[in-house]
């Protein structure tokens, strides 16, 4: 595809200046004796023999030392970084929402599909509890024969397991559902992330203690003021649960249950309990706050309310362009965002810029892993005029992300959890970008 | 598998006891004015009405409080964290090496396929220079029909791609090819580590600026003191070069090439141009520096050198258990490690804990991506007496790491370059490991 629009025009006469203005040398071999000032000095910089602080000199632009002013190259500090930092220009990050009881990612600044794990969204229902690893422990009882509990030590030494995974908070866009007043695609949908979680598998776990015949739940518990605590039933955790203590190759972080915490593959993002210190097994459900008077989803419809509906399903949100973005002008754009499904893999994706009367399929990032999120990307060709941009996931089970107009009819004006209806984002003639209400 | 060893049998007594100590409640169910001590400040902090400040109390461990002595839970602080740190209590760092020149990334303490940025080793060859994004070019000139250059905007509006690659520094364990020296696999294998880069094709850029009949080779040249430069063969640009402005999912680190690199999926690290200003279309070879009077291989059996020996063969190792361990006692582990191929994806790891006599294969954690860290598990039960512990990598071409005695018998004692020898990890009865030199 041709790209004319993008970038510069430069001549080889403004690229040789350049290059004689940085040292006497050409296509980067440095003959002996023949460094020009910048590379000699960078030399001795290099040799230790000036300070590393006197070093840090901001690289001048190609062109702008056309007239030999200085160096386009720049001596660098010699690092001592043992855990590093971004670069001072970067300034992106979390969004604190409910009252600062938790943090949006950044999804408008993401590419591919790994959040860093500082960017990684988080909840809490009490504030983050500070957990001294070594004291921690883990409770495994109730209906089996032997109660155990673990150290995180201990749960090191058992076989172990990774996988690329989302964790979605149920209410993430509910707010969507109801309104536009969230401008970003941070505000409307930062409650989602990606990470690689490391840890052990609970059938592993539960093959220790030995589960009772007729053990059917398992009662989660958090060790946070909150603890707060779900009920899981113990197919799924068997199935594929993890308690992990990793998130992409370094212990879990603290606002994210350190030091252990349940990951429940494709499942809300509460009842993969952090700071997890207690699992009972029982059953029947335990019927906690949580899944009572909290985290049930009421179809206005019927007047009746869904409860244990713990899968996420398909959802995806366009990321670039997103709301309170401005193209610099026509031309060539990269329509990019995230779709994901916690029932079965991404089958497709599709893209509207016509507000949803016509759709195109989006090219998806190998690998397209189960229960993760998924990057897509669309080619698109911005003429100028308004444009309403809109995505569309289906996943394997053949499961299609519906409209609001879809979910209003069959589930009333939204249940507070599980909103998954299609974004819609509306590019003006000026090159805005808007959240907008689908019809 | 049973794993009676791990873990600390406990009591419904003792686990009563600690509930009741912490809350009124049972089951993590929170009756109306039915909250404990704990709780009920959990609850006034969390409405606000202490300050965040008073509420980090370290958590006490389950079975301290049996004696109602304090809460087992713990209020935390409303988290204001807009760029999350890790937990205070882990201290995992890089170590500096070859007088601060590189940075090591502790493979021991990994976990999963992915370093995180802060971790990934750095190498440069005058220091880390600070780059303006909004002041850097990319130019890319010579054999064009149309010289052009690039600001880091004009480089995301193209289409990009993401991968999970591995990045290995061609001198990476060349010091194990010769001594047993360097303690842990940090210090011996430590720059080597995997990333999701995201950016734009090389083929992309190319497309624009029209390369000319005849083009066969690339130089890439970085903007840091160095100005470290490179040729490359153009197939390997049009095959799946990559110029990429992110990691992990945010701005590429500093000491990883802020704001943009070279990334060319499987080749040795140094020709993967940091800081990456200009791109030069040309015929032949440019012959610089970096490939004549360094990084050619010396084959002291021949007194010949490699030259333009770009890819990284397949290799492994053992990050756990690794060197400067020491193994609690004899019972079960799962040895865990890594293994890599800059040619094709890996086929298969083996495992030997006699130092080679015999060999088991190792499980290989899904997905398995081409020119990534593959995670290797192999289950172990360690009966306490000494035991030399080794993997061997193969990967699709049918290439199999090779012993040091191989090697030194077709290569001579070590090129400094490339070395990818089978790494030996001894076990004594004390449950101390160290590293040793296979024979």
């Amino acid at each position: 595809m041709d790209h004319p629009a993008i970038g510069e025009a430069v001549t080889e006469t403004e690229i040789e200046q350049a290059l004689q203005s940085d040292c006497d040398c050409k296509d980067g071999m440095f003959p002996q004796g023949k460094m020009g000032t910048a590379s000699r000095r960078a030399f001795l910089r290099g040799s230790g023999l000036l300070t590393a602080a006197a070093a840090i000199v901001p690289v001048k632009a190609f062109g702008q030392d056309a007239a030999g002013e200085g160096p386009w190259s720049v001596p660098g500090e010699i690092a001592k970084s043992d855990y590093g930092q971004r670069a001072s220009f970067e300034t992106v990050k979390r969004l604190a929402s409910f009252g600062g009881t938790s943090s949006l990612t950044p999804l408008q600044a993401g590419v591919g599909i790994i959040t860093p794990s500082r960017l990684h969204f988080e909840r809490h229902h009490n504030g983050v509890p500070t957990i001294d690893p070594a004291q921690h422990r883990l409770v495994i009882h109730g209906m089996v024969d032997k109660p155990m509990k673990y150290s995180v030590e201990d749960l090191k030494r058992f076989p172990s397991t990774s996988r690329i995974l989302f964790v979605e908070c149920s209410g993430n866009s509910n707010a969507a559902s109801r309104s536009a007043n969230q401008k970003t695609v941070q505000e409307a949908h930062g409650l989602t992330s990606t990470s690689e979680w490391t840890g052990v598998r609970l059938s592993t776990l539960l093959a220790q203690v030995g589960v009772k015949d007729g053990a059917a739940w398992v009662l989660a518990e958090g060790s946070d003021g909150a603890m707060l605590s779900r009920s899981v039933p113990i197919d799924k955790m068997l199935d594929d649960a993890i308690v992990a203590y990793a998130q992409n190759g370094e212990a879990i972080r603290p606002e994210n249950g350190y030091p252990m915490r349940l990951i429940l593959p494709g499942w809300e993002g509460n009842i993969n309990v952090k700071w997890l210190r207690r699992l009972k097994i029982g059953d029947k459900p335990f019927m906690t706050r949580e899944e009572t008077s909290k985290y049930t989803d009421l179809m206005t419809t019927t007047g009746k309310a869904r409860q244990f509906s713990w899968v996420m399903e398909a959802k995806s949100v366009i990321t670039f362009p997103s709301g309170d973005m401005r193209l610099p002008g026509k031309g060539f754009y990269e329509i990019s965002g995230l779709a994901w499904s916690g029932r079965a893999p991404i089958e497709r994706v599709e893209v509207s810029t016509d507000g949803g009367k016509s759709w195109g399929l989006a090219s998806l990032q190998e690998p397209v892993l189960p229960k993760a999120h998924v990057r897509f990307r669309f080619p698109w060709h911005w003429d100028g005029g308004e444009a309403v941009l809109e995505s569309r996931a289906t996943d394997q089970t053949g499961y299609v992300q519906p409209t609001k107009a879809f979910l209003t009819r069959n589930e009333g004006v939204g249940p507070t959890y599980h909103y998954n209806g299609i974004q819609s984002w509306k590019v003006l003639a000026d090159g805005s970008v808007s959240n907008v209400l689908q019809a």
